[in-house]
């Protein structure tokens, strides 16, 4: 899809300079230095030749077709040139010149032009502002880069550009390749979600890393990176997520920062590793460039040295999710017989610090062959008796003929110069310190765990949207945007929610007949558009126990309605079924700028007062996602039942979470609502809404 | 106190063998090859000379005297030379033979023959089991280790002899230098205790880096690192705390492994820094090694790329402990004037990608003046304009001009080589990626708050330790272990806490008229000695209102008692307060094997049993550690007050910390305590004990 960026057949570099401190300069010379096997122009006013590059004064003086344009020019000719570029048939542009966005208000609207110049041609467009892309599979070098990075299968995004730079240089000396490799700029046209998309499917990119700090489109990144992460791990290091984050990140790029808690769900949701330093990003990433899938999480540790070898296995417990194999008795057998008497022949197999290359190859053969393990880390410190390289090229052979990942952690720096290239060569993983190694491994087990999930199911309840519809349609047309109390209500029944039994009576006798219909006993409250703060006037009356009851509060809240409200339209008194008492939820719903509807759910009253103890998805929730979501509160021990209570009724909460969903999906004009409290019984008896609170967009 | 083992006048090498492959030659060649000044002797029953080295064939044939022997000989003969060195006056021994505790009940038992020959001759030990020592002062390589460290600052302990061999090697690679490098093996005689103490006012050592599986002395080690942490921070790695680290420590060297809340209770309360993983606890030791103390928190970031600035600023705000600093007018208006107009002058302040020295210069000068800047984080990218080692070297000219530390991320690798070496013989600290200088400055800021304390204060309050005293004799004689009701009220009355009022009535007329002194409502219960669980025979009454209830209780709870348990000993009823409602918790005490007893508090009830919401301390608690450790219950803000209602009296409850911390110093018997609940009323008002749960040792 972008091909013509990534591939194209021809390539002009719109503002290449005989200058060679100019940055058209540079841009012209990695495009013809890296092997790029397509044409190359140059664009100059003048010149006629730069670079032993045929170069013409416009694109359109270009003889032949011309797939990308690379714009390295002033700019206030960034425009005309990109008419020009669409009228010459070009495809695929690289906007790197700055003075867009970035620089205000006359900038924004510059790169809004620029936007529908670029669609109305079909184009599609990396920047402005940008550093440039690279291809190591056409070796194209379209970016002011002074490296080329080595050949290798991660695709890399970066919204900085600086970061590029730097990461190039790294992966000059560290080994680790890339595939693609792009300064997003701007995103005025292309930005991560194009990125995800045409990325998902490149047999070339073994995984994908993004450095982000905004996100254009939330809803439609969530929806593609979903998708995109059932094939493809995606780790992203998301930055300006502090309010001191963000506050930097404005002034950087002016892109909009949503808010910590949807970022969380949505990478959460879509299956995005985040990765929580740029150490972790590459960590992760040269596990899923160097190794095959991981298929359990059961992780065998093969030491010679007993130290790094409990360091290791307290990583791996702290990870909450990979877990020690248990060695059959075969394996501890085998390495009984191998190994000599001091060898620990349980994980952590520790050989001992005199092993040599052929205790290793006992051990790591063993743990591979053993069905209980999903992937051996290798632990190496340097000894007396060590022959660290053969040991470093045994451990490259073995891994090379198992399904299974090996990561090694060598330990050491000197001695081990030569082991650490001959691991690198053999793509095997090697990490300074084992945590570290660890930690990648839990991020394979991550991945693993979301590939292997089933795909998530959508409830789509049968609801009254049009009843909906019209009420909000009402609430607007009275220029309002919250809606009352009857109101909500509404919106609640009609979307299949459970609520108090409620009818409004207008006269004594009215309400001991609903009363005696509803039960006992009985919640009395004034109906008057006029009266905001009922107690406060005497008009609520709870815990009615009999029709005498009913009758003689009838008269009295009346009365004082009445009396201290003299002018109120009185509609009547609701009559309503007075709940049992239950557990207390809360279910709010929060529009955030771009993710859209994030649902929270909690235990009500100071559980989420105090110890903010809330869980969010976004909309739409899946039965997975809405299941997990409850489980994900800490005080989810509670709706299990503690001290001998039965279990709370967990589905209907889950049921509850769903038909919101579906609610503010149906509604996106619903900025707010908060269902407090949400009255949850024992299992099978289901849960209650007594108050609801909605909010709409004004 | 250790000069004999780190700067022995004389060594002698036990075991030293004429032949290359054998440990004790390595050990003799590295004691005469790294330019130790003092008289070195080969120990071997046959040889003449080993490595142009004098050799006998015992240390009592050295002519001259002996401060160290060091042991590299089968173990069968450890205890005879040993004998001999006492004999012949040798001060120091460093045991390297291994066969000691860590092979079992045998060894264990050879291993304190081996401790009481040491202290019958007054000696100092190092090991069994151990790779030795190394002192870079005298020169003195004294291990099996195939490397010499380079010299440095940097003291380091390790319990496993393979992470030091990795480490020497790693140290070789990043330049970082150490002072004195311990292998301390199965810690017989000197161990992290010991070796704390020496080390703390030692002037070539700016930072203790210690890798512990164990610790032999819990409370003795708190006492010592307490200490030590005031002058010279201390940077320890704990392993084996997760339960399957604990498994593999425990098949590694057989040490007892603390549980992991005493750790984190005795690191936090003497200072210690604890890190997370191998990478951290050398990122932090360089920031110690090299770079002055800070003195604030505030950091200010100087960086020629806005993506990694972003980052920095999130890991700043991410610690909860650093904030980026608010630049003086006077700074930002420096910065103006000096930088381009693209440039951001306030914090993170970006001086653009196409920065060379002398915008570093004009920005990191300008930082390490600002008054509000207590330190000064600098990330370099490399660029098209850059001239790194030009940088490298202005960064650490102003650095040394400053007594505020500067950190640095350089990013990148290939074009860095240089720029990395000149920061390193600078002693600038440089890290890969930004988040881990973060981290360093983080830990120096930790230490810098913890050093500003001010000394802890300890309560002594005035209790009736003999009646408790006298209490415990009866119940030992009695062969109880667990106190009775009526006994855990005695020793909670006599260390001064609260409790209902309480008294034995033996008659209805005597009930009445203790109640009337009491004053109602009241609570009735049967004493006997024979009836354990007192409601299930109706033996509990509570909110009786007055004289004629609390008559007619009486009888019934009597009449009862003697229907449902004919054969019990009656001994009357307690008449007992009525306390009033408040907020309940919970203050309990375990003693922990290794670190005595550690108090723990927390909101009772659910927020225990549920949320886990414990805080604990060691025993002694200071004052300050009393009113930290109820703060740090995530459920604080119930005590604050929430909802409108008042403050609980917080101050009472540090109180009652502190009378249990004294109780249980004063005996060491109780093993097991419950405070559950202790209801606190509001600020001024107390709190009172209304249960206690007592169990002393077996």
């Amino acid at each position: 899809m972008l091909e013509a960026i990534f591939a194209p057949r021809s390539v002009a570099v719109v503002g290449a300079s005989p200058n060679p401190a100019r940055l058209g300069h540079q841009v012209l010379k990695n495009v013809i230095t890296n092997g790029y096997q397509g044409a190359v122009y140059a664009i100059h006013p003048t010149a006629s030749s730069i670079l032993d590059t045929p170069t013409y004064p416009s694109v359109l003086d270009v003889p032949e077709s011309l797939d990308l344009a690379v714009l390295v020019i002033p700019v206030e000719h960034v425009l005309d040139v990109v008419e020009q570029c669409g009228q010459k048939g070009v495809r695929g542009l690289v906007v790197i010149t700055a003075g867009f966005k970035e620089v205000g208000r006359e900038g924004k609207q510059r790169e809004q032009l620029l936007l529908a110049r670029v669609q109305h041609y079909g184009m599609r467009m990396i920047g402005p502002n940008c550093l440039g892309i690279i291809d190591t599979l056409s070796n194209l070098n379209a970016s002011f880069a002074g490296l080329m990075p080595n050949p290798g299968e991660i695709a890399f995004m970066s919204q900085s550009g600086a970061l590029c730079t730097a990461i190039l240089d790294w992966s000059k000396g560290g080994g680790l390749g890339f595939s693609r490799f792009v300064s997003l700029g701007n995103k005025a046209d292309v930005d991560e979600v194009t990125l995800l998309e045409a990325w998902g499917d490149d047999p070339h990119s073994k995984v994908i890393l993004a450095y982000l700090e905004g996100i254009n489109d939330g809803t439609h990144f969530v929806q593609v990176a979903r998708r995109t992460t059932r094939t493809t791990p995606v780790i992203a290091i998301k930055s300006g997520t502090t309010s001191a984050g963000t506050r930097a990140a404005s002034s950087h790029t002016g892109s909009l920062t949503g808010s910590e808690s949807a970022y969380e769900a949505a990478f959460r949701q879509s299956g995005i590793l985040r990765a929580e330093s740029m150490q972790e990003l590459f960590d992760l990433a040269m596990a899923f460039a160097y190794q095959p899938p991981l298929q359990g999480n059961k992780i065998a540790i093969v030491t010679n040295a007993g130290g790094p070898g409990i360091i290791a296995t307290d990583a791996i417990e702290r990870t909450g999710l990979l877990q020690m194999a248990d060695l059959t008795q075969d394996t501890i057998r085998t390495l009984q017989t191998g190994l000599p008497a001091t060898a620990n022949c349980f994980n952590p197999i520790d050989i001992i610090g005199d092993a040599r290359s052929d205790r290793y190859r006992i051990a790591l053969q063993a743990a591979l062959a053993d069905p209980n393990v999903d992937a051996v880390l290798v632990l190496f410190t340097p000894q007396a008796a060590s022959d660290t390289d053969v040991t470093a090229q045994l451990i490259a052979e073995l891994a090379d003929t198992s399904p299974k990942p090996v990561l090694t952690s060598f330990m050491g720096a000197v001695s081990l110069i030569n082991a650490r290239r001959i691991l690198n060569d053999n793509r095997i993983p090697n990490y300074h310190f084992p945590e570290r190694a660890v930690q990648a491994l839990a991020g394979m087990a991550r991945h693993t765990h979301w590939r292997n999930q089933p795909e998530p199911e959508y409830a789509e309840f049968a609801v009254d949207r049009e009843r909906v519809q019209q009420l909000f349609a009402r609430v607007r047309e009275a220029g309002r945007v919250e809606l009352g109390e009857l109101e909500a209500r509404e919106v609640m029944l009609a979307y299949g929610m459970r609520l108090p039994q409620s009818e409004l009576a207008r006269s004594p006798e009215e309400a001991v007949s609903i009363a005696n219909r509803i039960g006992y006993p009985i919640v009395m409250k004034i109906s008057s558009p006029d009266i905001l703060h009922k107690s406060d006037v005497g008009g609520v009356k709870v815990g009615l126990k009999d029709a005498g009851e009913v009758r003689d509060m009838y008269e009295l809240i009346e009365y004082r309605a009445r009396k201290y409200s003299p002018n109120a339209r009185i509609w009547g008194i609701l009559i309503q079924e007075q709940a049992r008492k239950g557990r207390e939820l809360l279910v709010g719903v929060n529009r955030d700028p771009q993710f859209g509807a994030l649902v929270a759910v909690g235990m009500g009253g100071i559980y989420v007062e105090v110890l903010k103890d809330v869980a969010f998805n976004l909309a739409p929730i899946s039965r997975q996602e809405a299941a997990a979501q409850i489980r994900a509160i800490r005080t989810y021990p509670l709706l299990r039942g503690v001290r001998g209570e039965l279990p709370a009724d967990v589905a209907y909460i889950e049921d509850v979470l769903l038909r919101v969903s579906q609610m503010v999906q149906d509604f996106p004009e619903i900025v707010e609502m908060d269902i407090n409290p949400l009255v949850v019984y024992n299992k099978g008896e289901g849960a209650m809404v007594l108050d609801a609170r909605i909010i709409l967009a004004s």
